[in-house]
């Protein structure tokens, strides 16, 4: 028997340690013959575009770096797979492609589109009486999947932005008149990341002094009230906030995202973060400066969490075992056993109790005055972010496992 | 007789070993009593605030965190310093600073504004016969002072840009649609940080596939042809932009770059990424985005070159012993004496001979398309980026030294 491999959705530190978790579990297992890696996701499938994995990937520090190396060492797409009675064909496409090249297992590491995929994908294989098993593996900076209690990925992304928010704040108090800095941090329609810099306070920091999250209820006016008070508090205010805050009522944001044009006459399609750095420099008038931390908050491997790389690698390996034992149309997941000392168990579940749903930051941690974390959340956070792997440099720089060049 | 520090300008990942090599060479000098810390660079000076380091930095483990600590421990200023024969008072006033506390030796870590002041401060010290010393200690993540091979600061800076560069990389590969990515670098008016990011290319490494400076002649109709000449072999595109560049002839950028200046005459530079992001959509119209490194560049201490921080307390250890043997108004420099093996004398200069002016990213080590930088310029970085610290983490996240709370 064959399997194959895909990843999905955006990228992160941790993608590829679970492609190697399963890989790894593969190369154990003795009825498993061939490992093919599917190129773009789902795509790959539909295309009968497959590589063999064991001649990409061929020593111990070749899966060592791989698991270091941030992205999709397979490339991703963004494609829904459409309803089987919509279009029938795309389903019989992949099961040629599964068929020809004898796959008894497919492992989708993806969000929570993909978990709709592997819903979809493996009640089509049910229903043609294949035995052949799609399982779920989660991963995503976002957190934001039901069901587990984290997700591959987050760790790392959260480390980062911890690490840098905390050089931010040291860069921002140099000088002596009083700042503003606000720090947009990514996270979709839901807080986490953001959330997650109150980790800083285990370490003696004060700031952020403020923490929005689109879970809080946020207004403009409140907001620059907030500020003002940290002003009297704080020479340098720092303020981080998830890219994915709304406006609840009057005081709309709108106006601000939809001013201005360039000279080309495109719209200033502006974030979060530069909103607010106008709404200070326009209501308090004080020195401000936004900063998006942007898409290196997904990929800065050279600061990822050791615990979250090897628990994408642990819960890449359960997948490809769960498979085996006859599972399908699963997610694995994390349990959470206990914070201290930290301790997971990995489990399984439908994959349709996370297809296209998301967690939010629960509204328990977040301070009354809507602009804070409570300290529950740090004892969260902490365990996902322990540890630093032994990352391998040359000439200075990090190594990444390079792709064959027919994948560039 | 006591001595004192202070810091001035931009912060950088090497400033605080700088004033931990001056530290440690002060306890080590027997005739040294107080080590003080001027607040806020050479305004502390003029306003007497000093604080007695000695009572701050306690253990050797303070010295090592202060070492991987960005920013400038002791704050920081722009200010100018007038002409004696503008402003005498002020000139009085440091020195009344100077001989209250009994002061022999003055240490000024900057740029070039900075030497300005070495410069102005040694020679008003001179002229009214005191033998009260000032040396400067040069740095600065733009690598733009004169004589030295190059500036404390910089290769931490080129160390995390070429990372972060390395790993954005990776992020723009995984889609199958061509796209177009534009990072940011800092630099002021020279390019030396943007075009550091050719160091990648002894990794392996292809991108980025176009590197544009202060010192290129920059078109943006060439721009456009060199973008669409790189689609033409790459998916994803990436590009490498000084802040700093500027167009020559009739397609002028002058309209994105704001008019502000700082005290010293400096415009502030910003949206040369987004600038050409919108070039990009609108003359080719594929997926494009830019991003800016933004601040972490400058205080990204988590990943900074251990060379850079090593040859950092050396020359503050060298800045204080010249200073001993009765030098003033000079500035200590790097003389590179050999690339392979890598090494650097530690000498001294006038300090008028880097105050106020900036050293260009040499024309030879730019292609002859303007759009690249030369091999020859790799065996130039190297060196400067080799190395890590052995970071002190705590609870998943670097440990910074901590300001006592009065300078919060």
């Amino acid at each position: 028997m064959n399997i194959a491999i895909a990843q999905s959705g955006g990228p992160t530190c941790a993608i590829n340690a679970s492609l190697v978790g399963v890989f790894k579990q593969g190369l154990l297992t003795e009825e498993i013959d061939a490992i093919f890696g599917s190129i773009n996701g789902i795509e790959g499938m539909i295309g009968d575009e497959l590589i063999n994995l064991k001649s990409i990937i061929r020593t111990n520090e070749d899966m060592e770096l791989l698991r270091q190396t941030p992205s999709t060492m397979l490339g991703s797409c963004r494609y829904k797979l459409p309803d089987y009675d919509t279009d029938p064909v795309i389903y019989e496409k992949i099961y040629k492609t599964l068929d020809t090249h004898r796959i008894g297992v497919f492992i989708y590491i993806g969000g929570n589109d993909s978990m709709d995929t592997v819903v979809k994908l493996s009640a089509y294989l049910q229903h043609i009486g294949s035995d052949i098993r799609v399982i779920g593996v989660p991963k995503t900076i976002d957190n934001d999947l039901p069901v587990t209690d984290h997700t591959p990925g987050f760790g790392s992304a959260a480390k980062y932005v911890a690490a840098s928010v905390q050089e931010i704040i040291r860069d921002c108090s140099v000088y002596s008149i009083p700042s503003v800095t606000i720090i947009e941090i990514m996270g979709r329609h839901s807080g986490w990341l953001a959330a997650s810099t109150c980790m800083l306070r285990a370490n003696g920091e004060e700031a952020p002094h403020l923490i929005y999250l689109p879970e809080s209820d946020f207004s403009a006016v409140q907001f620059i009230e907030d500020v003002e008070k940290e002003m009297a508090k704080h020479k340098a205010v720092i303020v981080a906030v998830s890219e994915g805050i709304e406006t609840k009522g009057a005081d709309d944001m709108a106006e601000f995202q939809s001013g201005a044009t360039d000279v080309f006459g495109h719209k200033y399609l502006s974030g979060v973060g530069k909103y607010l750095e106008r709404l200070v420099a326009d209501k308090i008038g004080c020195k401000v400066r936004s900063i998006e931390l942007n898409v290196m908050q997904r990929c800065s491997s050279h600061i990822c969490s050791k615990t979250d790389i090897d628990e994408a690698e642990r819960i890449g390996r359960h997948a490809l075992r769960a498979a085996l034992e006859g599972n399908t149309g699963k997610m694995m997941f994390f349990r959470r056993v206990s914070d201290i000392p930290y301790a997971v168990t990995i489990e399984m579940t439908d994959a349709a109790d996370v297809a296209n749903l998301e967690k939010h930051f629960p509204k328990k941690w977040i301070s009354p005055e809507q602009n804070q974390v409570t300290d529950a959340a740090i004892a969260y956070f902490l365990p996902l972010v322990q540890g630093e792997l032994d990352i391998c440099m040359r000439n200075g720089m990090p190594v990444h496992f390079q792709r064959p060049l027919q994948m560039r």
